[in-house]
């Protein structure tokens, strides 16, 4: 085991009707900018409930945040709140409002070109502090301190780190409102998070394998009820409560991590708009394939635990471990290829371009480069 | 699953040599006192490891706490303190100097009867600022904001909620200097901590089961290697790890817990001194069959996830799964009955007329009254 550092600081507020809980979290003090997408609150109820909870508050909304938000319209989100005088931010919607929510409680203080908070990871700036309210289970970002921005203007995904949210409140009944497209990509976001956690190297700990194990097992059991009409509490509960475990750094003390398909997959979707969710499973089944010499013991403890796989040859073993995982994605109606998904070929050129122009040499080995990137995406044709 | 509130806002620093990371924690502003056992401290080396890391540092020393630290040492520290004007305490120990500690941070400014921190929940004070140096991986108290804090006048062991610390030093290697005893008590602890919490009922979470779960297949697994003169560190790494992890929240997210088995050691303690971990390798395998009715489903859970137990009648398969428990606690050279421990059988006696004289109804269906602690203590013997 590495030696490593742990900390998070956010207070899960989980369960049913806990958004009520707004004034026993938030002080009268301060001036609030609400901050959303692009509507889907006012339909599911939650707008209602929050403007309910928020009576005798003083806050302002900033509506507008899209599917990978995007850095010019996160600046508008900015400048309202320096106008506003906003001394707190509460996110109300799924991972992009968020991650937007995050880069703007970097931007508000900061006094020089803002685009280079997400270039340059040196920058301390005062952040203003943000709290959410998550209405799609997916990303974690509501339990960690990242963010992803879109940059429009030059066609980049770019991740950058921020504050850690006061607090997060988390209602599962929120979740039955959402198109089922929406919850198989949160299946997937989540349970690619935990892969590229744990999909490295054995031996490393015992105690995180198990962990990254169960949230992949937990998906594995509840993704047929998940897509059922009207799935159980229970089953929606674990859902929301694993996307929330899956990237909030509980599974990934003292390891070594990947997030090479992340970085794939935020290339495709900079260059087409693909959701991030359907780039990952494309993605991570190749991923497995191209490095299965380097990454094959933990793809058959993975396969064997997972997957309950424990007869054939490794050879064999590793590839019905690989076509299990395709297929878990394919149950959730998701298109496991770019041509599934009319995507253009030449898309996989540009992001091979960009790779090898930045000289990028990602993975827990540090070897994966646009050579190897080539042959990955030549198999998600 | 349960509404819940979750936050732990404890900070970990995780590793070999990583006491030397002190002053990056600690402000040179502080008046510091430091808090020590009986003096192992000294002969394992980190004593001078802290000395050397505090060079500069205003601090003072207080020695002495013991195994199941007494109110009455522990006001000698909190005296100490006053008069030192401590504005910062570090535990410098196991879960015993921990919990002593976060006894006198809770004491320190509190101007009534200090007993009264112990009986009554009610009372809020201004706690004085803790952080910890785990010197024993076993009680999870470095990161968790509970103490248990024993009256020698009273013959109590009562539970105390004081503050999270603010880091916690945990060096794997440290423990290798523990004797084997104390290792098997630590292994018991955690993986009673987690059956406290894991078996009640199946079907609330899948993902808190499966989180429990791996702590305990962790342990099975690594337990025998932490037995051999020389673990590996990879071992003492997992062992550390999961030690803190049994009890720090995360494995009770939205469920029911049950904490019997700690009631009736507790007692068990508070008239004998038997060291915790043995109290708890006695009682639990009985708790487990006094209570197979209702906990019978999770039971059958638990011994096939931990024991590999699939086979024979529902009866059987129980029957086995205690078993395999109790083997388990031996394995480790541990003897779970209390005439092989030497206590008398008057003890039982005393903790029944406790139990029925305050009327507790205990576990998680408030059920376990006087009579079924008589049960289960008769099949202790």
């Amino acid at each position: 085991m590495k030696n490593f550092t742990f900390e998070n600081p956010v207070k899960i507020v989980f369960g049913k009707d806990t958004i009520a809980q707004l004034p026993q979290l938030l002080s009268k003090n301060e001036k609030i900018m609400l901050t959303f997408g692009g509507g889907s609150a006012k339909k599911n109820g939650v707008y209602d409930q929050v403007v309910k909870a928020l009576e005798g508050y003083d806050y302002t909304e900033f509506w507008g945040i899209e599917a990978n938000p995007r850095f010019e319209t996160l600046m508008k989100g900015v400048e309202a709140a320096r106008k506003e005088n906003v001394t707190f931010l509460l996110a109300i919607g799924g991972g992009s409002v968020i991650d937007g929510t995050k880069f703007i409680s970097k931007a508000i203080k900061y006094n020089g070109d803002e685009y280079e908070l997400l270039t340059n990871r040196k920058i301390i700036t005062e952040y203003t502090p943000l709290a959410t309210i998550v209405t799609l289970a997916a990303t974690g970002s509501e339990m960690n301190n990242g963010a992803v921005i879109t940059v429009e203007r030059t066609h980049e995904k770019l991740v950058m780190s921020g504050d850690f949210p006061k607090f997060s409140i988390l209602d599962p009944e929120i979740l039955y409102s959402l198109p089922k497209f929406q919850i198989a990509c949160g299946i997937i976001d989540t349970f690619i998070h935990t892969l590229e956690q744990y999909l490295t190297k054995t031996g490393q700990s015992r105690l995180m394998d198990r962990w990254a194990e169960g949230i992949l097992q937990s998906l594995v059991e509840i993704a047929p009820e998940l897509m059922k009409p009207e799935p159980s509490y229970d089953a929606m509960a674990d859902f929301m409560l694993s996307a929330t475990m899956a990237l909030n750094g509980f599974i990934s003390m003292g390891i070594e991590e990947d997030w090479v398909t992340h970085m794939i997959g935020h290339e495709i979707t900079a260059y087409t708009n693909l959701t991030h969710g359907v780039t990952l499973a494309i993605v991570m089944p190749r991923v497995m394939e191209v490095l299965k010499e380097e990454k094959g013991d933990k793809i058959l403890q993975y396969g064997e635990r997972v997957w309950g796989i424990t007869s054939g040859t490794l050879e064999e073993r590793i590839h019905n471990t690989i076509a299990c995982t395709r297929e878990f994605f394919e149950s959730l109606d998701i298109r496991t290829s770019l041509s599934g998904n009319d995507i253009p070929e030449s898309v996989s050129g540009k992001i091979v371009e960009r790779w090898r122009s930045r000289k990028w040499k990602l993975g827990e080995n540090r070897n994966v480069d646009a050579d190897l990137v080539r042959i990955i995406l030549d198999k998600c044709k």
